[in-house]
């Protein structure tokens, strides 16, 4: 499934400022206080739903940068898609046990990059508010996976089959989360 | 220069707003039909520059990943800051004769990687509007090399010195650029 045309590798900054203000209306009462995620497709979805949210953005970075030299929470993450691993990394000094974070991804299959976060987030003693998801591959186990721990997984698109070449979509109007 | 609170690691999305928004407003009488990026800094001062213009926005990727198997745009860019040598790369479907491009990113200093993203301009075909950066190390000679070659680089700050440890900003209403 390719989806560079409009979701990263060419992005439609249009869609994703609705992208951004559905995120933000779906956990508006939910007192979020920072949008967390990955670099580098997650950045464009995660800045339009801070901005509707009034909030800051981190963002897990992919390598330790030379100026990057503070305290770090770091997890390691499998990309399949890649075939490789990498290790995500947020400075301390912007997550901390007085935020409540908002995860938001671009695409969520088998849910290590989302995982890693989740992680981060608990390292750093913030409360996690949800997840917020693009597209979510709901025939790969990651979604399931982080409802069964009790979070709150909001996709705005749900994959059930790439069968035969044809994308399926859920019924996301009659989803029912785990909370 | 430690920029991570607010334009990379933790991103203030209503600052990187205005940020588009003044891009914008700079080259509104230009005809961009795409803003050009390279990942992951310069994502979000492109997305939201595209937003104001209402053009699509193309990032250049950094590794070629499997999913992207078209015919690609590269360049090479050496890193001074991470001391290593990566590529950028465009697939040839977002960029042909028919755009014109205006490239945003967050810091110019060597030039290396707006370099890279003019070259891939020119390969595509696409006339280039100019060259939008939000914070130009105006003492190292990125934007001056870039500028002799004729074209408009427009930096939203620009640091003269870092001497002693204080950021000198250049008056940049009296910037005169080489169109």
């Amino acid at each position: 499934m390719k989806v560079d045309r409009f979701l990263n590798h060419q992005i439609d900054p249009l869609f994703m400022d609705e992208i951004g203000r559905e995120f933000a209306r779906r956990f508006r009462d939910d007192r979020v206080t920072k949008v967390l995620t990955a670099e580098s497709s997650g950045i464009a979805p995660a800045v339009m739903t801070g901005l509707h949210l009034g909030v800051p953005v981190v963002i897990a970075r992919k390598k330790k940068s030379v100026t990057m030299t503070d305290e770090l929470y770091t997890e390691k993450v499998f990309s399949f898609t890649k075939k490789s691993e990498y290790e995500l990394s947020v400075s301390k000094k912007f997550l901390s046990a007085d935020d409540r974070v908002l995860i938001i991804d671009d695409f969520l299959a088998n849910g290590q990059a989302a995982g890693a976060l989740v992680k981060i987030t608990g390292k750093s003693g913030a409360s996690l508010a949800g997840i917020g998801i693009v597209i979510e591959k709901s025939f790969q186990e990651g979604g399931n996976l982080l409802r069964k721990q009790g979070f709150r997984v909001e996709s705005l698109a749900k994959i059930e089959s790439l069968a035969g070449g044809v994308i399926h979509f859920a019924d996301t109007k009659r989803e029912v989360y785990a909370r």
